[in-house]
């Protein structure tokens, strides 16, 4: 659907959302009522509510853009969801499909036969086809070949030969090329004999006779100049441009540092191979900061949230298993002070405000470092100014909240040595988040991981070990 | 700078940081030599590597768009950041005052006198100066003012009446304007008649003598249609625009799902009084995924990694403050046991992997809900399906790996019922860290609250106060 078509619904996309599963849960009722009730009269009066009802929702869905239908696929639990794909125009599917997520856009196609994907994938360009092949079927994904011309052919193929996450694999091919030895007069000439042009042309892109790039004309200065200068004269000659095996993600930051629109992608002799456009670098900002935050907590990836409950465990496993080896390793730490706490069962008490702290301190501070990272404003060689700065804010964090613990301690168990050894482990154990803070996400980038890896869960891991060892410890050598 | 004559740097940004930081260090490294060594001869010698060093430094810098230098201000710590803020080229200030973070905005700020400030505001627009405005001395603020016609004036007092993320705010005053009854020949005269067009323009838009809009004639569709063709033939009717009392975020979400490059924006008459671009959109959608981020782990705002330790204390208390409560409640809770922990020491070894995986699990579940949240993919409406997930998950989770560590703790303590309190705990824990992982959030979101505020440090409180509750009463019951 062309961008300046779209009618700005009037309803937010709550509301939307709500209607749509009013209208659900409506159908569901008569058909619930119709399979109880077999009184031939009642059976067809609600038939015919029931069919009212599926198209009224028909029409709703009808009305809306893709991405909205997509984005109501995505709220909506898997059976709801399936009713719903349903209904929607099939001419709609293949736009759809490219819209959702990931675990939905399995589900989706999953419910479609052969034939269905298909006409879904037949009006697609080479790098959506691209974008959706990994997905489909074989045998669809090879028919879907045997339709395309050649030159198509190679754009899929060479679209798949790059990670998901690399700018070979995010561009497109939709370019307007023109001459530099010609007036903006031609220019606007041969636009015209176009037709129609590709979405998000802020810039044509020109080309010598063997396709290398030689400068962009924005479209800003082909309708600003006489249309009697040659594209030459005011064409940019040095626009930002992209190769193929560049990271995605560095290419997106570039679109907004820059605020760009579109950028060419060379190839290393310079030819023009095809286009980034700013929608793909929003879905991939997008993408980038969720993965973020769903990594930190230990998710593997993005999660449909109606996702079944095997799925889920699935997804969720991998850092629960690491979390309870973590935890019995807290717990053996505690058993070698059994003997302590045996005599001095507050202890027992006293000992999870320290783990506790240092967690929730360390948290913040890996945090922090994490998301700096992930902007580029730090690298490995700021650790050690960092970790200054951490050890700093953890020291009078230990000194004061530590102090306040410390006199509470002393105020419910009567002994002022308790409370000391308290303040003094929130305080070591505080220093022991922030270094860790610091130092676990700059290993795993100097090792060449994601810094945001299960970050939180590893925190968490160090400084309950930690917290325990040090307060027992403490408690043990002077307490006892 | 126009965005078509940036040259893209051959170094990555990493390189060029790098880069800085070096000649900045060989400038230090020679200061500290010319402080300690005194004698005259080797004084010129190194005067003259220092000024060498700096003109390099001032040169590099000058190359550099000011997106680029906002990034390297922001990651350098405070006195390299000034050093490097005082070689910038001081028509370059404004651009780059309105790059950088508000933190570090703040940190150039102060360092600049009002003098230096007015010249760096001069050249900005409306909205930029509102976008400034609320950070710079009362008296710059009144002196700029002045200076401004009765238009620009009343454009920043309008944007500066609406909060900081509402459409108002964000939007520019940079439109091209058409009327619908004239041929496409009459807008490209027009247009060439400007000179130059604004950033992002994609779209101009229709309006009638009274300002009211009624449409938006696409670039692409002014290039390839026959100019002979009136405005109200081709334009389209009907496009997206916002009111300036909308959330800018949804504005953002409407501009990622619809790919819009700019869209207008009208007053409750219709009459068009501004525009959104998506270069804002992408900066909200960054900050909006980064605030998230940061308020789950509970950090007030956006950190300057490098800020001072003081600074970095206020930004974390307040959540470390509300985690010494609950981690005191916890300790209280364990407190009504130790009569239990007296009798059975394994008690207090055991008793922090149940608190420490319900953590986890709780972690996992409320980062899902609130990521599912912000895209608006669930409502409070889902609560009770999501719930039913969520503590299936739970149960399936808690009967196997509650199983595993029972089965450990026999093993270690010899206990058979030892085990079975400890799976039961396990199995209860993370029921309880579902339950909250859905209820917080959603809670939070009924009550008007950010569901994502601090929601890492709500849930593991309830984790570790209920784990340690479930675990030691279960142990008081069936196994004393």
């Amino acid at each position: 659907m062309n961008e300046v078509e779209i009618k700005k619904p009037q309803e937010s996309l709550q509301d939307r959302l709500a209607q749509v599963i009013d209208l659900l849960h409506r159908h569901k009722l008569v058909e619930d009522l119709t399979h109880r009730q077999e009184g031939m009269h009642h059976d067809r009066v609600e038939n015919l509510v029931h069919r009212q009802n599926l198209a009224e929702l028909q029409r709703k869905l009808d009305e809306l853009h893709p991405a909205d239908v997509a984005h109501i696929l995505e709220a909506l639990p898997l059976d709801d969801r399936l009713t719903v794909w349903q209904l929607v125009k099939s001419e709609n599917d293949g736009d759809i499909l490219l819209e959702v997520s990931d675990a939905v856009r399995e589900n989706l196609i999953a419910d479609m036969d052969d034939h269905e994907l298909l006409a879904a994938a037949k009006e697609m360009d080479a790098d959506e086809l691209a974008d959706l092949a990994p997905e489909l079927p074989r045998d669809v994904v090879h028919e879907l070949m045997e339709t395309l011309d050649a030159q198509q052919r190679e754009r899929v193929r060479s679209a798949l030969s790059y990670e998901e996450d690399q700018v070979g694999a995010l561009m497109d091919f939709e370019m307007v090329t023109i001459r530099e030895d010609v007036s903006l007069e031609v220019v606007l000439r041969y636009l015209r004999r176009l037709k129609e042009l590709p979405s998000h042309t802020d810039k044509l892109f020109v080309v010598d006779y063997d396709g290398v790039l030689k400068g962009v004309l924005p479209v800003k200065r082909l309708l600003v100049n006489d249309p009697e200068k040659q594209v030459a004269e005011v064409m940019a000659n040095d626009p930002v441009s992209f190769h193929p095996d560049e990271d995605g993600y560095d290419a997106a930051q570039a679109f907004e540092r820059y605020d760009l629109v579109s950028a060419p992608v060379v190839d290393k002799n310079g030819k023009l191979i095809g286009r980034l456009t700013i929608d793909e670098m929003v879905d991939l900002i997008r993408e980038e900061s969720e993965s973020e935050v769903l990594s930190m907590a230990g998710l593997r990836e993005e999660e449909d949230i109606f996702a079944s409950v095997w799925k889920s465990l699935r997804n969720r496993w991998s850092w629960l298993a690491i979390n309870l080896i973590t935890a019995f390793i807290a717990s053996r730490v505690i058993g070698l002070f059994e003997g302590s706490i045996e005599k001095l069962v507050a202890l027992a008490a006293l000992m999870p405000i320290v783990a506790g702290i240092g967690g929730n301190s360390g948290n913040q501070t890996i945090t922090m470092i994490v998301r700096a990272m992930a902007l580029d404003q730090v690298g490995t060689g700021n650790t050690q100014r960092l970790l200054r700065k951490e050890l700093a804010v953890a020291l009078v964090n230990g000194l004061v909240w530590g102090g306040v613990i410390g006199a509470v301690a002393y105020a419910l168990y009567g002994s002022w040595s308790l409370g000391v050894v308290m303040t003094a482990a929130m305080t070591l154990n505080l220093l022991l988040a922030a270094l860790m803070g610091v130092l676990i996400p700059m290993t795993l980038a100097r090792l060449g991981r994601d810094p945001a890896m299960g970050a939180s869960v590893m925190i968490t891991a160090m400084t309950d070990s930690g917290g325990f060892f040090i307060f027992l410890g403490l408690a043990t050598l002077f307490l006892l």
